[in-house]
């Protein structure tokens, strides 16, 4: 991938993952484990009796794999830098076997005042499965540098 | 911890985390192999040369780490069932050796009008490291349960 800077981006920009990401049960039950160890995300069976009625993967999981197709679906000459998040949700929950991919659409591009060589990028990210159906969604603010002015 | 309900929350209500995370260098890496495979999260020496200039956990490993605590801080019900969240932001880094610890604080307690026995709860979430300072700060819209109306 080429890569892009500030300059290049305008609102209504579109970026698609070629990259898919396929979630195991084991990988749903190792994260849960470490970070998020909530029955619904360990033991199919104990899920059963709880909320979701099923095992499904950690919301921080999905953030996390999301992460993983951001670096290979958007080609900021830096690197992804983000500054924050905001209305992130969780339409509908992530299965065992769910195959993940990425559509990023640019909202807003806007230079720094205070560092020419630097502006922020919004980006709504939305995260599908296999049916084509969003199982995350985010508007990101992105850290993005100049031709002329890259950070290091 | 005593299960708190839906019926028990008001706006102001502070829970803090009686638990400490300390993040250390190895996960740092591990993590960030896994799903943010960029330089400032996987190498000191190429880390010093990046707009970081040293390494630096992913802000999806803090979440992660954010979550566990949330786990241990917030005694709901039903457990964290998470709707949303909203202004997601990283003000400082987390460097290896780092000690996390959480300060949540109930902003807004809202009932449900179609499902009586649930409601929404927007915590506002303040991860801070061992110098009292905010690494994360995020604002948390969860799921809570009525005492008479429990999920299962």
């Amino acid at each position: 991938m080429d890569k892009v800077y500030l300059d290049d981006l305008a609102p209504g920009q579109v970026f698609t993952s070629q990259a898919r990401v396929v979630v195991e049960t084991d990988a749903i039950k190792r994260f849960a484990g470490e970070f998020d160890p909530q029955p619904w995300h360990l033991n199919e069976t104990v899920a059963r009796s709880t909320f979701f009625k099923e095992l499904v993967a950690s919301g921080w999981h999905t953030t996390a794999l999301t992460m993983q197709l951001i670096i290979q679906t958007l080609p900021l000459s830096e690197g992804i830098i983000g500054r924050g998040v905001d209305e992130l949700r969780w339409p509908r929950p992530v299965r065992p076997g769910d195959t993940l991919r990425l559509h990023c659409e640019i909202i807003d591009v806007q230079e720094s005042k205070v560092r020419p060589s630097q502006g922020t990028v919004r980006v709504r990210m939305t995260t599908l499965n296999q049916d084509d159906q969003p199982v995350q969604t985010m508007i990101a603010q992105l850290l993005a540098f100049r031709r002329s002015g890259e950070a290091t």
